[in-house]
């Protein structure tokens, strides 16, 4: 049950959302900038970031939810995302997406574990200072959503079709939608 | 020195919005609604929870920078700074506020870690489900506030008075004009 009153048929940060909408425009501009506009990263790599940064953080919904909109801009590769949780050196993804999932696991144990030869790994593999301030982000970023949506306790469905419909959705309209989608919902 | 190539006359979190001003905007208008826009916390209430997770978090930058703005709010008490840094239990502070950073510790480490104990308590302190959600909401942004500014290994000033300089101009205008006066700082 959740630590405070939310709507209760929202789930996951989607009800936080709905509860402090003030808050909800920001983190969902922040999403959008990060996981969806255009990049030289693409959607699929920029999830799988996520994704990796939220099941170290041992987040379900958020896990969940970027692991299904991963494998959705990934042609459907639900197999290439949970290697990618597993053990994202031996996945068969691109050796800078290798280092920049690096940094990020850096990152979710806090800002100074980053060593100056992650970021030397990243740069010999073709990173830009975009790119690498980018994924830094976005760690960063998932570990506020993370921790904002365990630390008030929301409840997660467990159906994955639901994930994967819902990433279907997101992966289309993208993250700026989802504030007036809330509101909308509650009436 | 900075992992990537960023404005050299900028310090901590200042460079990194130069750096990137897409991203700058939301992260300064969460920054405003969670510690300035009008809220039943006081700045200087919201500027210490600030303060202490980035305390937890080792933060340099930013828990000077906002030690210097709970300061500034408090009459300029920096002592009753430094004692809710140490041990906000012992701190001459009222004890809903010490629920609140006790809840505000236990996001730091991560949300699983907020019991219902902790809720509980703050409610017979008189929070309500908002200043429950907010101070939540703050620690989980310092966690990535933190991050971002350690994760890219930016400098930080050492001189007390800057920050106090500063921190009576943020009071002042809030945290919306940070980003346009970065880019103009730029020319």
């Amino acid at each position: 049950m959740p630590h405070i009153n939310l709507p209760k048929d929202l789930p996951g940060i989607r009800s936080l959302f709905a509860f402090r909408p003030e808050t909800a425009k920001p983190l969902c501009e922040l999403a959008e900038i990060l996981l969806h506009a255009p990049s030289s990263l693409s959607p699929g790599e920029r999830e799988l970031i996520a994704t990796y940064v939220s099941s170290l953080n041992d987040c379900f919904y958020c896990q969940t939810s970027h692991a299904a909109l991963a494998a959705h801009h990934l042609g459907g590769n639900e197999k290439l995302v949970a290697d990618v949780k597993l053990n994202f050196e031996t996945a068969a993804i691109s050796p800078k997406l290798k280092a920049l999932l690096a940094i990020a696991g850096k990152v979710q144990k806090g800002g100074k574990h980053v060593m100056s030869s992650d970021i030397q790994r990243a740069r010999q593999e073709g990173a830009t200072d975009l790119e690498i301030h980018d994924a830094v982000l976005i760690a960063a970023a998932f570990c506020l959503y993370n921790r904002y949506v365990d630390g008030l306790a929301t409840w997660a469905p467990h159906d994955p079709e639901g994930y994967r419909q819902r990433a279907a959705l997101v992966a289309d309209q993208g993250y700026l939608t989802i504030p007036r989608a809330v509101t909308a919902a509650l009436g």
